[in-house]
């Protein structure tokens, strides 16, 4: 269980910091881009990561935790950050995230002490029973999709800038 | 001119600070991770990067602007990296492509002095004709589709971790 936890960890906390070196002091460009209409910017990606750690990861594993019979999650709003985050910097956003995760992560070590309860399960709204180490594994592995997210955004804005060639570059085919 | 240099520069320049942040310090479970035999681990990538800067992106430009009649570009190994670094711990390579993107990157901004320079062209092996100002948008794009191989090496190591969230993590489906 150590070994899980500290790995994941090893992640989790990268995430803000490799974000910030990433995103902060990028011109405009580069963070509104997207890939079509009903697409995300960078820009907008961060103000999802920041409702996952308000509403998602940890709410869900606390709801797991909770010795309660029904450990039905809530339904987690993917499109809320929209409008809530609109106006916010990418500084202001980037620095929230990163104070909520280092808060959020505090909150993972104190929940899990013991290896039995990454076993116990919740019920996700739409793929029914869960376990505690599947959530932490989720959370892990959408930090990393959206990395991959931004980083295709960013690429998307060079599809036909480099030229000849773009064939080579497996980026520009997703 | 000056607004598609400044912007190429603008990740140009952050990549090594991203790429730090994301692996100094990481287990050599995730560095060591690979999509399988023939594909490479998050440290070899960088090896990988600091061959690009060593005898691929500024070389091929420094050709290209060589005023010679027959401005074709040698190949580039792609696999020499393999065994040349090695032995290299991660922050002694991310050490390495940090300093040679650093002097790259002056070299950059002392080539190209007019916009009239991005239109020349050079002879690559494989494709043909192709311009200082594709080239230079390839290097950009480069860099982050080697970031969204990284990112999907570390995610693949969590493919069945994730349990029924597999079907909504897209980075686990290429």
């Amino acid at each position: 269980m150590e070994f899980f936890m500290s790995e994941v960890i090893e992640v989790l906390e990268r995430t803000p910091r490799v974000l910030e070196q990433y995103l902060v002091g990028l011109s405009e460009d580069w963070l509104q881009a997207n890939e079509g209409e009903g697409t995300w910017t960078p820009s907008q990606v961060i103000g999802h990561l920041i409702d996952g750690e308000k509403y998602n990861w940890i709410p869900r594993l606390e709801i797991i935790l909770s010795e309660t019979d029904e450990r039905r999650f809530p339904v987690f709003d993917r499109f809320s950050h929209l409008q809530q985050y609109h106006e916010w910097s990418i500084e202001k956003k980037i620095r929230e995230f990163e104070s909520l995760r280092e808060e959020n992560i505090g909150k993972l070590k104190l929940l899990i002490t013991d290896k039995s309860q990454l076993e116990i399960t919740g019920v996700h709204p739409e793929y029914g029973e869960v376990r505690a180490r599947e959530l932490i594994s989720t959370w892990t592995v959408h930090d990393l999709t959206h990395i991959a997210q931004i980083t295709r955004v960013l690429a998307k804005r060079y599809d036909q800038a480099v030229g000849p060639w773009k064939g080579y570059l497996g980026i520009l085919k997703n």
